[in-house]
């Protein structure tokens, strides 16, 4: 089955959004065992739109269409699909009751277009939108199924999920092996990698804030045994810079399993390491409290960092990461205390201390690192640099015979430094 | 001159990651007075993306693609333009030179497979990167324009910015304008906009965690004029609803100019808030600090909240949320205190206080608001919700006549709830 995803809207193709349901469908695709042969992206004009379903038709069995099913003057998918497949709207007695209901309750006023969500292709199959008003639907057009769903990816995920995945997932004839590394360029992970999977499977490599995700694919009736031996050897390859999930998941997971508890003082970071940590569910068992110690004067009263210290070395000083991870620990009660403080830019540098310079620390323990980049790029790398010095630390906390804090033996192997 | 966009990388068919490089190309684009006509996806493969190129130069002058460049066995890019363009490769040695260099100055160990990225086509420019090792290039075939750059943003858009952008800029023939609502459905400020607009120009509106942006195209001779009228009567119609940027970037400036200092206290959006108003250089100057008070304990001795009061109605609960943003407004000397306390889920809520129940506040202002989603949605709209409180608190400070914390006049007109 030959897979087509079209994003429509204007936006999309002006850049006014990212188009971040293509990715998410591609990634439930993959895992149901359906892969994207292509990617349309038209913004909203009815000629341009028609042509791009019609075109998917003619080359793809499923069609995915997300976007355009909107109240608005702009929102084309129900005429455009009345066009391609020459059936006529018809209008939805029971949907124009739901959409009233639901403007009803959430005591909002209801715009009289809105009334064109209450209308469908002829022979559709309506598919239902809890999240939303805009319904979506399924129509069938001889051997090809075509797909239109909306566009917020609130609305569009749980209708692909609960109405769309059930009627096209196939039992797959390969399968996939993904891992995380942290701590090794992208270049030298490949070459270890190439190594170990030779002929056997494909690979790929993307990355993301000093993380490389490894994904491996592996075909062939023995394809499930293939790949258990080559992701068993890739991590054995990776030492300590090995994760099966993002760095801010996998910390969640080992201070929730050994129930240590976290606090975190940010500065230059302003909030990012706390905020990923909350996006886990579950974390308010052990993350205790963040603070974000922006002024100098927080970081003394909040955190008891000695005015001295500050007086000394500056803000942004390994002395001052120390003594605001200890602080941040001591002052919580929690096990572990976790800081980073910084220069994020784009201002505030200076020849001995250059915008970029962060001091990450863990309890006692600190790292220092010069990240090249604009602020919000800063920002992100010292929040994953902070956070893989955790995970080292949990690591070493665990006593699995590793040293915490360091590259394990592959790393060092390879000549590579813990969390470059 | 027509553009298309071709974002190759398996990983984005598969879903591994989501593309940010066409919306960012597609935005800078149109400032350039330069439209996309199309955007193609294509994976790792050879002959797909050869095909995808040909496709573009056959119907587009200006070929804008990204990824593809990197090191390892499956970046395409330079072969597919070797046999697209029929131009053979060629070994650059002062490429090679710069290749090395950077890797010695990052103290990396190179992987031999770098020398890869050496190679560019015959005939083709050498657009440098300084943000990483894969050089790009622009190659002039008869009318066609196709330019390769690297896949990562901060390495493609300054190599856009300095070497692509300044060749093919016009003047355009277009002018845009557009603004953000917060607190009004999109369907009203569509039904709000039309009328406004009539025909006059044409608009499109996007929603991203209840901000609507509105943006209105005008063209012809008089097409300034029209845009001045036109966003005047806008701005006008939305009233205090209306910014003329992102929330936390409108919050940011006000609190700068005014100087008033801030400090944030946060439960559920667990740092969100904090992160967002970092992003703005200079807010250093007026964010005391934030502190994400996830446990009961540390909301009693960080913030002074009374035990009682939690006791009494619980930690999602007016009473409390009223507390923290006075409380981190005394204990840090702040002007204005901000807090957030409320049930993200998945779990944690009852019949009485449901999943997504929050409290925002700003100093002793507080509203509640039922946010249905996920996690991370709930902590979005409730971090955009309290920061636009605190927009409008500050457009109340102001003394610019209006209300602080309702919606302007435009919005009750239309019977529009503020924050909404």
């Amino acid at each position: 089955m030959k897979v087509e995803i079209l994003s429509t809207g204007t936006e999309l193709l002006r850049g006014k959004n990212v188009d971040t349901n293509a990715a998410w469908l591609a990634q439930q695709l993959g895992r149901a065992g359906l892969e994207v042969a292509h990617h349309q992206t038209v913004d909203d004009h009815f000629g341009r739109l028609v042509d791009a379903i019609k075109l998917a038709a003619s080359r793809s069995d499923l069609l995915l269409l997300t976007g355009g099913l909107g109240p608005t003057e702009d929102d084309y998918t129900r005429t455009a699909a009345e066009e391609a497949f020459h059936r006529p709207l018809e209008y939805h007695a029971d949907l124009w009751k739901k959409i009233e209901a639901r403007f009803k309750h959430t005591g909002t006023r209801m715009a009289t277009i809105n009334r064109r969500q209450a209308f469908i292709p002829k022979g559709a199959v309506v598919l239902p939108n809890p999240h939303g008003t805009a319904p979506g639907f399924l129509l069938r057009d001889g051997a090809v199924h075509f797909v239109a769903m909306p566009g917020p990816p609130r609305e569009m995920q749980p209708m692909f999920l609960d109405h769309v995945l059930p009627k096209v997932a196939k039992r797959p004839d390969f399968a996939i092996w993904s891992g995380n590394s942290f701590g090794i360029p992208e270049g030298t992970v490949d070459e270890m990698v190439k190594k170990i999977v030779g002929a056997h499977a494909s690979y790929g490599l993307t990355v993301r804030w000093g993380r490389v995700n490894i994904t491996v694919r592996a075909e062939g009736p023995h394809r499930k045994k293939v790949l258990v031996g080559l992701s068993r050897r890739i991590c054995a390859a990776l030492g300590d810079c090995y994760m099966d999930a993002e760095v801010h998941e996998v910390v969640a997971r080992k201070l929730i399993a050994s129930k240590r508890t976290l606090a975190v003082a940010e500065s230059c970071t302003g909030g990012l390491i706390s905020h990923r940590l909350t996006e886990v569910p579950g974390i308010s068992q052990v993350l205790l409290e963040s603070v974000v110690t922006y002024s100098n004067e927080s970081k003394i009263r909040r955190l008891g960092v000695d005015p001295a210290l500050i007086a000394a070395h500056g803000a942004v000083s390994e002395e001052v990461a120390r003594a605001m991870a200890l602080g941040v620990a001591r002052t919580s009660g929690a096990k572990v205390g976790v800081a980073v403080t910084g220069i994020a830019g784009p201002g505030g540098g200076s020849e001995k201390k250059p915008t970029g310079l962060c001091y990450m620390a863990v309890n006692d323990r600190v790292e220092s690192k010069v990240f090249v980049g604009d602020r919000s790029h800063v920002k992100e790398r010292a929040a994953g640099y902070a956070l893989n010095m955790l995970r080292l630390w949990l690591n070493g906390a665990e006593g699995n015979g590793r040293t915490a804090g360091k590259a394990g033996k592959a790393g060092k192997a390879m000549g590579v430094r813990a969390g470059r």
